[in-house]
């Protein structure tokens, strides 16, 4: 069997160059990463686990730890960060945490322990303080996505920014009574950024003078979530909002399903916007802020080796920015539907 | 730090049965892995990588393959793997590896080569020959998730009964015009359960004398997929079916919602049956048949288990039942509907 010898040989480089374009680890240049790739190809060598540890004293392998899978942003930013690790021939450790679980605490508790991966990317977790001190126990690179700031490497959008921009939309529509919905206002059973959507919401209803319309109805950051608690908040006429902030597209698809099942036309009586430009996004008109989360599971694989690289490297916040995607779910206040509100019963809304 | 010898001393049992226990491989009594893992817990030990490899010659890694992670029946799955690993303190290796794709070659080239991984599951996956020829090699347990045959142990419902029996309930509702929605007829771009369900279709139609009706329908197996497909389908009055088995949940859900666009009544004048029962499932009153792809992930990391401990254990083939959810989706044939259909325009439908 081919040895990496071998394909030093074969590609006319040193055998730690071979090694570093096998492992994607240090600088090599893409046309002599090629050429090594191709030798090694050509003669079927296979890196052991035990000969890559012992050159570079790493695992090849990063782990990743994120509170959901069945959820978008989740899965999304899941397949960028894999991709980016197979490109780098890396394996992916993966561990699912969910907020208060026996898998989280077994996760920061052993897992963390055993050092089996070179560095951690952690997917819209917010640690509590005893998870942070295991993971500066940890000591090897952490780049987090989705948001906290515990002063590692860490890649997302400005959720504070994305909301605020979603409300200012709609009061320059004329809205006034705009309800936030989704998520739980303690932040415990959330991602952090779902928190920090809340408080741009926040901000904008506030500089817009609209403290005292302020509503955040919570739901699972869910569709059935939004949906389930959009026919609560939308069958009750005489507190129906004219418009609707989604803490992600998910749950404003909810509300757009639900508003459909009270007969309420969207966008000419009711208004949602979203966060997150969902694949299902188009299909329902939504009108959102878009984030790319697979390039944000890419950013962080590329932080992550940067770090790896040179443990010296400043740390770095990536925001990746989020335009309004204006779609044909919100519109100009009805003001026969505003002027109403609290009076008394409506026809078909 | 304390070591093996010093948790099996604490536990009052020998270093290879406090390893057992630790390490969930081998047979140990609930009551004994739960005293070992109370004395390490309190000596705070953990295993290292090297120690437990050297112990019992495996690197307490499952490799996990699927081809897609953006989806819910893939996202669960994973889940139940995930979860039934964390209890035996297992690293779960993640490879996405869609058709056809270069993620796809280099995890059948390099990754399983580098045997870094006890086991493998493979979610959704069919294999080409020479990827057989690579799982063979492997040399290692293998347990394939959602369908296929390679004489390894499996899990998955009976895709082909389930859509057979969906596709019954339509014809007990005196349905004919039964049209099959998502998917490709060449099986390489979905999954082999979604072949094997069109197959399912196939023989109900076959047996309810409706050969000439058959009528398969191509989509993307997404919601977004079963919604454009379904706008284009029934936006055709002169070729509208009356009733649609959807090739999962959220193709039928497509369909649902495209049908809600063009005012198209549900069910009054349409019939929608999915697969899956889906979260989204209960939220559109989707009749379907229900599967739980986490308890099917669970069970997979149990057979594998099982071949672990036992090399020579027989191969297992396990159908998790599927039943008929009856939702308010479906409904008997409108016999205006149907009797109208290829003769002219319908009023609103």
């Amino acid at each position: 069997m081919a040895g990496i010898a071998d394909v030093a040989r074969a590609a006319g480089v040193s055998k730690s160059t071979a090694s570093r374009a096998l492992t994607g680890s240090g600088y090599v240049s893409a046309t002599t990463r090629q050429r090594v790739r191709d030798a090694a190809a050509a003669l079927g060598y296979v890196p052991t686990t035990s000969a890559v540890s012992l050159v570079t004293g790493r695992t090849q392998t990063v782990g990743v730890v994120m509170p959901s899978l069945d959820r978008w942003f989740f899965a999304q930013v899941l397949e960028g960060i894999q991709d980016a690790l197979l490109e780098r021939r890396y394996d992916l450790a993966l561990y699912g945490a969910p907020p208060e679980s026996s898998a989280r605490r077994e996760m920061f508790e052993h897992f963390l322990a055993r050092k089996r991966f070179d560095g951690l990317i952690a997917v819209g977790i917010e640690p509590s303080a005893h998870e942070l001190e295991r993971l500066v126990e940890f000591g090897k690179p952490v780049v987090a996505v989705g948001g906290y700031g515990i002063g590692t490497n860490a890649v997302s959008i400005d959720d504070h920014a994305a909301a605020r921009i979603a409300t200012d939309h709609l009061v320059g529509l004329g809205h006034r009574e705009i309800v936030f919905l989704g998520g739980d206002p303690d932040g415990r059973r959330t991602s952090f950024g779902d928190g920090r959507r809340l408080d741009g919401y926040l901000s904008a209803m506030g500089e817009a003078g609209l403290e005292a319309s302020v509503r955040h109805v919570q739901s699972e950051v869910t569709m059935p979530g939004g949906y389930g608690a959009a026919v609560e908040l939308l069958g009750d006429r005489r507190t129906r909002p004219t418009a609707i902030v989604g803490v992600c597209d998910e749950v404003a698809v909810g509300a757009i399903i639900a508003a459909r099942r009270l007969g309420i036309r969207v966008p000419e009586r009711l208004s949602v916007v979203g966060i997150d430009d969902h694949a299902y996004a188009e299909m329902f008109s939504l009108t959102t802020l878009q984030q790319r989360p697979h390039q944000q599971g890419r950013a962080a694989v590329q932080l992550l080796m940067w770090q790896l690289d040179d443990p010296d490297a400043p740390t770095h916040r990536l925001y990746e920015s989020s335009p309004l995607v204006v779609r044909n779910s919100t519109a100009p206040v009805d003001d026969d539907a505003s002027a109403i509100i609290g009076v008394g019963p409506l026809g078909t809304g």
